[in-house]
């Protein structure tokens, strides 16, 4: 196959998936003319430091640290930024395009923050920017939100989408660990970065539900709206008792339909062993998306790493030469910069079943207290262990789940029950997940 | 958003698909506008009968008989083929695109027998067939292999594409049903058809991964060498023994990388209950892909179904009118009629762990000559039980595990032991199939 079509592209920055993208485009160039008749030359390597780059034996003449000289130098196809952070690649993003070259991306805190600003800022100079590997590394989940079910209003979406925290709950699961000592192992083997907080406090999971949510819904998301849990203060006993109780737990990044809106937020949550989700394990990130004609479809795969993410990053600039993906950025409704979309809608009004876990003293009337206080917020138990054996420091854990409720009410009733004399420590609540129902009933 | 593009769509074929697409382009116009910014008019709907298109309360003016007059009187820009068939469809298409009409079809028979042959008359023409609903239903898996990992070699996919086999299974494995129970169950439903043939004997799963096969490996695939085994002659005795060992049977349709060539064939094999398709249940689909440099990604939804299928139907409609599914069908390298991919091999070269169950006579020397025989061809034994208790009709139940080995070998064994005069019925084998080493080590 011949190629119609050449791009000059440079990259800034190589680290891990900039130097697999470089990899690709420089090793691997007659595999993408034969997939895509797409040629991809790759003019220049702009980053500040070369160690990775040496490493991987990439050309050294291709090598700059200098932005402006290659815009200025080379008629540009595509910039591909890979170089992290939020307030330079903003810049370079709208430097890139104002020198008339698109832009591929992978920066996911960038574009929760300022994802509408600079896709308005492409779509007034008639350039596109590509960012499946925001979300999801190697699986195509923009793609399918975006193409494969334009023809469906999306219902739902249900992810786990942060391979950190997936294998260290896996960890957690699969051996009782202590959150610290899974943690421990993931950085151990690569897994966990020295500082992990971005990945476990559940920030990474909100940037990439904020771009999905605006994707699938046309919601013009407010980040800091969105309520986010992380998996660092998830105990290994509830860990176990979720297991005792036929639950995992997952970190999951969730967005539906309610009230009119959309509500959206990042969890740990407890989900049935039979749920879809349930068999996402280690690294693997998965996302649910329902769609009101095609009902509960899965996208599945690595969500990180350099090879999966680069092949997201080279499926952009390959469908930047096709002309297609420019074709979905200037004419589809559904980015974040063009919608009237549905509004953002707190959490406070979903309804769900919940696990508590209360800890109190061993005395009289504790489980009357906490009965009627639930009782009186319209929160009815569906189960409840009081484990004796279970004592610690004087309290015993009450495991409760409940009856499907709202988490406004929710809150109220454990806001009493903390209160309570015979109260020990703060209770734990996680929500019970259950499979969204599919609205396609053919 | 207003449209910045009309089609002019006529629709062949009014059955279940076909009245779910009119009724997704009818009621829903403004959702796709929304979405895509293409406007769908719907000019005519051509069938024998319209039964059920009164049932769903079509407009009675689209209706005719007549598709010449369709194609004379107005300037399609698609025609939608959902009649079913093959030399129907074959003839109408080809008009379809002399009259020069793009083409969209769900006819996955059609597709595997005379893709190669409709693709090249498309492109000839500058004009694209969109087959998204060709397989998988409303699973964007076409997407996913042309579009989304389109920086990938693949190296493998394993599909469970046949939902009314999954059904039955499904049946089989949780309830201990026979086949006739779970077949009838099933016809019962309406997840199986009166005539279950072309799904049981596993020629639909056939029929896709023809075309997935083409696509992913540019392999020009002969259908009839394809080996097709269904789930018609399973016995739930194996489905039993296969859950003591820790399987489930899934009909799989399967194709990989072999001695330089690619290997495809169907048949119900034995999974891990740990595999990722092993929890893909009832009537949903899922198909993994391997990307080399994506590792493991997987699809899942539902496979079959009106409001599914239409989905990909209208996906395809649509991105024909945002130039998308144009651009990618006349560029890229991938598609059945343009390739000079890796051949085709034999199964017989595959290696594999495999399932026997042996009906001997209960004699002395039958075992010794069974593991004789096994071990002259090579092939070693992993696990072996043998069930006095399970004798039948003067014959007993010998379930052997073996290590991998390859198919011819394992063939040669089995013509010499199903001739030993302790033989009572043919040996069963099954296919036990691990999960796909991935490529990707980063």
């Amino acid at each position: 196959m011949k190629a119609h079509k050449t791009l000059r592209v440079a990259l800034v920055g190589c680290g891990t998936v900039g130097g697999a993208t470089a990899e690709i485009l420089l090793r691997e160039r007659d595999l993408l003319i034969e997939r895509s008749g797409v040629d991809v030359e790759l003019v220049a390597i702009v980053s500040l430091t070369f160690n990775h780059a040496r490493e991987l034996g990439l050309p050294e003449e291709l090598f700059t640290e200098d932005i402006d000289t290659v815009l200025a130098e080379h008629s540009l196809d595509i910039v591909i930024e890979l170089a992290g952070g939020i307030e330079f690649p903003r810049e370079l993003i709208k430097k890139a395009l104002d020198a008339g070259a698109h832009v591929v991306t992978a920066n996911k805190a960038l574009l929760a923050h300022h994802g509408k600003e600079l896709f308005a800022y492409a779509r007034e100079r008639g350039l596109t920017i590509g960012f499946e590997a925001s979300c999801g590394g190697g699986i195509p989940i923009i793609r399918a939100i975006t193409d494969g079910l334009v023809a469906n209003h999306i219902d739902a979406l249900y992810g786990i989408v942060n391979g950190t925290c997936n294998y260290i709950l896996t960890e957690m699961i699969e051996k009782g660990q202590s959150y610290s000592e899974a943690l421990a192992d993931a950085q151990g083997s690569g897994l966990a970065e020295a500082d992990p907080s971005l990945d476990v406090e559940g920030g990474d999971s909100a940037h990439k539900l904020a771009i999905m949510t605006s994707l699938a819904f046309g919601t013009d998301v407010e980040f800091d709206a969105i309520p986010v849990t992380g998996i660092n203060n998830l105990q290994a006993t509830d860990v176990a008792f979720g297991l005792e109780l036929g639950y995992v737990v997952k970190l999951l990044a969730v967005a539906y339909r309610l009230n009119g809106g959309v509500t959206a937020w990042v969890r740990p949550a407890f989900i049935s062993k039979e749920h879809p989700l349930a068999w996402v394990a280690g690294p693997f990130n998965a996302v649910s998306v329902y769609g009101h004609r095609t009902g509960h479809t899965l996208y599945y795969g690595r969500g990180a790493g350099g090879d999966p993410t680069a092949s997201a990053v080279v499926a952009d600039i390959l469908a930047i030469g096709t002309g297609t993906l420019p074709a979905t950025f200037q004419h589809t409704g559904y980015w974040p910069d063009r919608n009237a979309g549905p509004p953002q809608i707190s959490a406070d009004q979903a309804s769900s079943r919940y696990y508590l876990r209360i800890m109190a003293q061993d005395r009289p009337g504790v489980l009357a207290s906490v009965a009627s206080i639930l009782g009186a917020n319209g929160i009815s138990i569906a189960s409840l262990i009081q484990n004796e054996k279970a004592l610690r420091n004087e309290l015993i854990p009450v495991v409760i789940t409940t009856h499907v409720c709202q988490e406004a009410s929710l809150r109220k009733a454990l806001t009493a029950i903390d209160a309570l004399p015979q109260s020990g420590e703060r209770t734990v609540f996680i929500p019970i997940v259950d499979e969204h129902p599919e609205r396609w009933a053919r």
